[in-house]
């Protein structure tokens, strides 16, 4: 096995195991050691890979949204229209609830540091800048291929973004408040309706 | 002065010094000795008013919502359609936003208990199971009234809520990143659009 190789396969370790170990104890209460000793690595080891705690945790934040993107970009075929791909992306809602699902406290326990730390404030912020990018662009597009009436594509876009940020953080408070997949597709279906071509103006 | 009058003066003053200092300070790092000090009243005085800590903290989000719930009904006049009464809604979000601003990383801290106990966590899901059903109310009403089309009050209820939980999250986590009460403004026509009678249908 090639040391590359190896070093990837160590890293890859210490996340699954620092995940796991995070959602079952919490951040705080999981020390480098703890990790350490479920992945069976030494310390030195650790730091090679990882200057800090919070930074396995950074990376297993951006790991997780690495793989929303990928199905993001997969809904973006362009063999559709954008209210057909905006429509389709709400049917993601169950799985994204099922992956997340359990992390609720831990990424509450995150979200409590990053109010506290710009690096983390940073981390946590920059995705949803991303996305709010992501959809304006995919407003533009539908304006372009005259599938969407002319709206303000930053303001539509925050409208979206606000409606995916929200359904996800009652879906995670509430899980059993609501049938959020339906809520996902139904309320896309009427907050499309607002701004489909042939709308009411 | 009156002994009961007394009593609600040194009530009131707990929880006004409480919320200073769980802001400032955080909640964890609040002692229940360090919130007499500085309200001047014993430790006997304190448990006489509040059962522990965490009461005050509930009593404290309730005082807040219940600010908040008046402002809801007063906007509810009976003058208007539902639809005017929701576009007039976001104007509150401005002064939600100051109101709310510096205690980002209380609740935060909050809802990180809240994933823990029942108690707190029933306090939390509790105030948005009630504005479901307030919103869901007005789409009833809105539909009764003829200024809305046929919709699920129910799913069209989670779409305004998620909206708004949403743009509250969004907003409280990056202040800067867009002109947020107009956000709230356009976006709820936006999304009017999409349920207003004479729509698409």
């Amino acid at each position: 096995m090639a040391v590359q190789q190896r070093g990837e396969e160590t890293r890859t370790r210490i996340l699954d195991v620092a995940q796991e170990a995070f959602a079952r104890y919490g951040y705080d209460a999981t020390g480098v050691a703890e990790i350490c000793r479920r992945a069976g690595v030494t310390k030195g080891g650790f730091y090679h890979h990882f200057p800090s705690k919070q930074d396995v945790f950074l990376e297993m934040l951006e790991r997780w949204l690495e793989g929303l993107d990928r199905q993001l970009l997969l809904m973006r075929s362009g063999e559709e229209s954008v209210p057909e791909e905006l429509l389709a992306m709400t049917e993601m809602v169950p799985a994204v609830f099922q992956e997340a699902g359990g992390r609720l406290p831990l990424f509450l326990e995150f979200l409590t540091k990053a109010a506290h730390s710009p690096v983390v404030w940073q981390a946590t912020v920059a995705p949803f800048r991303k996305y709010h990018a992501f959809f304006a662009g995919m407003i533009r597009d539908g304006m372009a291929e005259g599938s969407l009436r002319p709206v303000d594509p930053d303001l539509a876009s925050n409208l979206l973004l606000s409606f995916a940020v929200g359904l996800l953080a009652m879906g995670l408070l509430d899980p059993y408040g609501a049938n959020w997949g339906l809520v996902a597709q139904e309320g896309m279906g009427m907050l499309l309706n607002g701004i489909e071509a042939g709308g009411p103006g």
